[in-house]
């Protein structure tokens, strides 16, 4: 199979999986819009997203990922009070709050067009964006830089005063805030760069 | 100027640079050794490089990183009293507990090349890495993922108590540690890879 079969077969998996997905509420609302837009060009498609979130997350020891549960997930700005709540979940492990930007993950059909929307990410902001992949499958990921990433407890004792907690869940907020406007203004911009781009044939 | 001399050229003015740099004491010690394998090899060169570290910052505002300032650095693991004695010369602002992973910056003769690069160093744990750029310059970014941001403050004020702290700081040194292993390993697969490397020519 050529590259642009490849390509094209590919979106078609893609697009049905991501439809599928939006039918069970499993897509993060507020990114539907770019992913679409991203999507309408001939020249990439989106494979998997995340909005942006705040979070709780338990982990039982350092690095072990897979045991590490969602106490509270979030995609929008909080209050402390919901925080608290979580963290009454709380059982064995270390308790990290979270806040992280949003990613994108897009397959492009040749390096040149990876590169292209590569640099466009970059200079809106999404300063930690990088290609994941060459060869088959040309991936591009968009990730921004903004983050929080704090313990803030251990074997269910949150170690947090009230001024603390506030100032972790501003930030978050203020993360959050941030990415939304980024991601806007992306969205803007590729909706102009896309369809007046040139295709590839 | 065609590629080849553009890369020998860049490769020529980095690796003074970096001489320079090493003769100032600016580069950290612990990452010389990968950077030197990279190095020998004709179709990389670096162009940066963090041995990763732990850092106390403090922030004036949100985003605001051209006026943040670090109360404290380390490229090593620390103690809470390191920690508490860096916090003094706190002023106004939040402030950040830090601990980075390292991060190396790596220019690739070819798109393929950048491509082998980056794959194994995905497969050695270090998942957070990247393209930066394709074209003239084809930059890969090799980095981890652990880290740990945490606001711990504000306006002189530490909200941390002292087993909060301590967390903290073991977690920190945790990804110290680790990130001395995995860079470890790394090298020694580098060395392998890039000795028995053919090169483009």
């Amino acid at each position: 199979m050529n590259a642009d079969r490849i390509f094209l077969e590919g979106k078609k998996n893609a697009l049905a999986k991501l439809k599928k997905a939006n039918n069970e509420n499993k897509v993060d609302p507020g990114i539907l819009s770019i992913l679409n837009v991203i999507n309408k060009s001939k020249n990439y498609y989106t494979s998997s997203s995340c909005y942006g979130r705040i979070a709780l997350l338990e982990i039982p020891s350092i690095g072990d990922k897979k045991e590490a549960k969602f106490l509270g997930k979030w995609h929008r700005t909080i209050n402390v009070n919901e925080l608290l709540t979580a963290s009454k979940n709380a059982k064995t492990g270390q308790l990290w709050f979270l806040s992280q930007s949003p990613i994108i993950h897009i397959i492009a059909k040749t390096n040149n067009l990876a590169d292209e929307l590569l640099k466009t990410a970059i200079a809106f902001g999404f300063k930690n964006s990088g290609l994941k992949s060459l060869g088959k499958k040309i991936v591009v990921e968009i990730c921004s830089t903004e983050r929080l990433d704090a313990p803030i407890g251990k074997d269910k004792i949150l170690f947090c005063n009230k001024d603390h907690l506030e100032l972790l869940v501003n930030i978050s907020n203020e993360i959050m805030n941030k990415s939304i406007k980024k991601l806007q203004k992306l969205e803007e911009k590729l909706r102009k760069n896309l369809n007046t781009h040139k295709t590839t044939k």
